[in-house]
């Protein structure tokens, strides 16, 4: 086990919960009731929040509203919380959830247990936890539904926005093979999958710009700290990578958490991949690969190609895969599953011998 | 002053920053450096977040996304956030944020300052910050949007949302006269508008439906918690009222800040105001109530009615006015303004004297 800051965080796993299993929402007393309080209190020298990035844009008449007048708003920003721990000794991690998702993915899981962001400030990192840009507290811009609505613009002008369901989680996420059908060994706590799916938003990546402003975010965040881990899951996955190629001053590490996209890690060049060269990076996959959804073994083998070609040109790429290590069951999201303070030590300890002990960015 | 917990914050106020002054966002080194260090650490029993409410949705092929399966999903659900300071002797207050906003209201100011929710735990509340129904973390459903894309609903079906601007905000808010020119004597950390401007989110409440969810999911939070004090601001100024008729049995207090809809105090029967008079509330309002917008002068007018009606009925009901205490230029936004910590500690007598120092819920 990783060794432990001062204050020691309650390591709980497999907590058996009254849940309602994916059925009809119990709202009454179930969240507040499961929330888990650590053994040891959690000493923060700093936390709080604020918004990365962003470009005005000037909006017509009826843009931000019915009736609205014209102005100006902010878009395209990156919502960031963070908690930077008392004795912050160890290098800033800046944490990206996947699709359909928010920061949440990082905070507290379904089931009341510890989530990473907490967990990695108890070992001395300063974590700052993004909204990915046109996702949940970092907003996005109405104008095109209003002027639709307005009859302005044809509903075609309108961009498709996807929310995941519960049954599309159960299989993509590798929950289990069928849907309600749990694999024996799984990880996820699936008895809370009420709870997850209520964590669930509306995700509008369909109307980002081209290149995804979030790139620029991420590394311009790097930088401001004076150097950063970036950490992406699932869409976001290679999100600190191409962070790093839009400008990799400040990124001291990149770890890249599962993909179901074959095409994520084939969609570098020769010179990328020298400049991916320069960062050490990560990648972590769960369990059951050679399951649904058709891609994630190719994403893997994919991904374990792109490694090969990074050390062969000279960089540190390492793929972490819990089986090898006899870890089994852990699902598409590892950051929830009843192990995941497991994982997220062997994520520390990659960060302590490939990235090093930087002092915190000075404040 | 209000008597601080063992650890010191820092009041931070006047702060004069390099800012912008809502022209171009100067995305590049502005946010990190200006977030503001307390001098003393924040020492938390727990903190983390869940989900609360909600209700399980079955979607039709194409709701959840193009070429997405049906499924089952999570729809009117509020996200919160919590934070339960080590020495938790006071009663927990829940925190919602108004019109176009999220929960990040309640976090670090603008220009870096310390938010209402640190400083309510360092003061031994327990810190619920919810982020609205529809709004932020809480996410929404994008049915209708895919479907009007798709060509099964027309434009008409589309919901209109808002998004403030900056120019509505200056007017609205109180910041100044006219767009650009502050009030000689606001309170309202103007220098950084672009920063205000980028925790602008979009707001769906048209989409809600009637009545509110977040009323029965404050009333059973503060159920859930044994006890808590709800706030609203602006747009949410009433939900602590509304959460207190649906069900009341939790709720030791309510906390109304700010409205400029003149109907906001004047919408309860007389058997409302009766039940209402079993339960402490506070109002407070900002300066220039007599500039725009027009509505707020009635709204404060209106409100001071309604208390006089409580109180009428038995009740304990009180507006404090921070100018008939000398205090002046404080904005819509009094919680991001330079002497927020100020009213923050008016707040916090009116609950030690009228809420009592009600133990921590259990956990």
């Amino acid at each position: 086990r990783h060794a432990l800051d001062d204050v020691e965080p309650e390591v709980v796993v497999g907590v058996v919960l009254a849940g309602t299993f994916w059925t009809a929402i119990n709202a009454a007393a179930q969240d507040v009731a499961d929330l888990r309080t650590p053994k040891s209190p959690l000493v923060l020298k700093a936390q709080g929040s604020f918004v990365q990035g962003g470009e005005v844009k000037e909006a017509e008449a009826g843009d931000l509203g019915e009736g609205a007048a014209p102005g100006h708003i902010t878009i395209n920003q990156m919502y960031v919380e963070y908690m930077i721990p008392r004795r912050a000794t160890k290098v800033p991690v800046v944490m990206v959830h996947g699709g359909g998702l928010s920061g949440k993915s990082f905070e507290t899981t379904p089931d009341g247990r510890m989530g990473w962001d907490e967990y990695f400030v108890r070992h001395r990192h300063p974590v700052y936890n993004a909204d990915q840009v046109l996702r949940a507290r970092s907003g996005f811009d109405p104008t095109v539904i209003n002027r639709v609505r307005a009859g302005l613009l044809p509903p075609t002008a309108l961009f498709n926005i996807n929310r995941t369901s519960m049954e599309q989680a159960w299989q993509n996420f590798r929950f289990g093979p069928t849907f309600g059908v749990p694999w024996s060994d799984t990880q996820f706590p699936v008895e809370s999958g009420d709870e997850f799916s209520q964590q669930g938003v509306a995700d509008l990546s369909a109307a980002l710009p081209t290149p995804n402003p979030i790139y620029t975010a991420l590394s311009d965040l790097a930088t401001e700290l004076n150097g950063a881990v970036l950490m992406g899951h699932s869409q976001s996955s290679a999100f600190p990578l191409y962070a790093a190629l839009t400008n990799s001053a400040g990124i001291k590490g990149a770890i890249f958490l599962e993909t179901t996209n074959p095409t994520r890690c084939t969609a570098f060049t020769d010179q990328e991949i020298a400049q991916l060269a320069t960062v050490p990076i990560l990648m972590m996959f769960g369990d059951h690969l050679d399951q649904q959804p058709a891609g994630v073994l190719a994403s893997f083998n994919n991904c374990k190609a792109l490694i090969d070609e990074i050390n062969a040109a000279g960089g540190n790429a390492q793929m972490i895969w819990p089986p090898d290590l006899g870890i089994h069951g852990n699902s598409h999201m590892m950051m929830l599953d009843k192990n995941n303070l497991q994982l997220a030590d062997l994520i520390l300890e990659w960060i302590d011998e490939n990235v090093g002990k930087q002092k915190v960015a000075k404040r």
